[in-house]
């Protein structure tokens, strides 16, 4: 697996009015924890989407099992699983500022022709790095 | 199963760069889904809280089966298919205006109490309710 | 002035952690407002996008009069007050149901091409349009 | 003036189908940036939230220059500018990573009572702290 974390403080307009940082909103979390693993193994999706290959998310499996905090400091844990040839699949974890989990997710990206809107194999150099850099750890 | 339907027009804020409805969102559109559903059977999750009774979601699996565009109106078809003595889980069904399917999720939504922010039991009149209709259909 | 009317029901999620609706989805109401009433005159922005016109906000200034919460249905009324050779002038008012103003706001359009991303002078049947209906009224 | 600068790196759930961060979400960079300078200053809304002290927006003026996209690591310059005794008035520069200025908006918070909804004179500690810190810069 590969694995990335980053720190991501929760924000004013992202918590209901439960005081709960809003369902809907992990999934904005779990996608800059991608990004970022995507960018210290040398993508950026940024990059991807300029040469038309977008990465929509085709499945996301969600288990809130602490609610978090306005301002709270968490931590996005993600690692890189699984890779076929069109897929990505992303196991996600979530803690909290005592490092209980808070949440848990998979997830699987597509790659995707921009243009055409139909799924494309993994570009091989994309693949080649991501392989061997499942297998190494 | 109780089912509900409701409408919603894809708005432009909602909309990402690749011209999907962003994957994130569609945990609102659910929400709008299970709101009109409970009201249609006589409850207001507003009215729920304002007696600290709150509806967080403790899990959410979602299948993006076709992506959904700008100003589209698509159709959410919300069923309550399960009561337990705390929880209620829901299935839900998007459509698009072709009468495709374009998504499929399941939900569980727990009962908690506001202050204490513990599990509670479901309100007896709510569940007597909910459990002759689940029969019914 | 061309005037429209459309209503909406305040969503869970775009209410903060104070129960009001956040200040940053004003913006959002504000858009499908515009774009109702754009439709009511036979344009939408929709159409206009795949022909490579944008029409980015360049001013936005909001009067928060009175707070608005969760399940409310607001009725927000724009109106388009003034054009000029690359950009449109909005009003806007919401009224709660009550029917009491709680809100109110102004802000400019611009037209713009898609892919240079320079303003672009609006095409003259819009304009005559737009120029007919305004001063009609 | 008090002043207080902090970077974010654009999402991809906040640029709109033009490519543009929308415009809806910069109201959200601004409050980032108004609580990180109360922070700085010894001062946390949340915090306050929980003594019942709430810091609702009453106006907000924002000018679009340029457009901002994704991923692009952007500096929010929050000034805060002047002191009433129940509003504070902020002031706010966006510059992009080449150091252009590419937004800039003014805003007004009151001080409100979480309970009774009703303006509040601001608390004597912080009026005091946020006085003698403008009339020293």
């Amino acid at each position: 697996m590969i694995k990335s974390e980053c720190q991501i403080r929760v924000r004013y307009d992202e918590v209901d009015k439960m005081g709960y940082l809003y369902h809907g909103n992990y999934a904005k979390y779990f996608h800059i924890g991608r990004t970022e693993l995507l960018r210290k193994i040398g993508f950026s999706d940024n990059e991807l989407e300029k040469q038309n290959i977008i990465l929509p998310v085709s499945e996301m499996n969600i288990k809130f099992i602490k609610p978090v905090f306005y301002d709270e400091v968490i931590t996005v844990v993600s690692h890189l699983k699984e890779i076929s040839g069109v897929r990505l699949r992303f196991f996600y974890q979530i803690f909290n500022q005592n490092n209980e989990l808070v949440n848990q997710a998979d997830m699987s990206v597509a790659f995707v022709d921009k243009i055409s809107r139909k799924l494309i194999r993994i570009p091989q150099n994309i693949y080649d790095i991501i392989q061997s850099k499942i297998n190494l750890t």
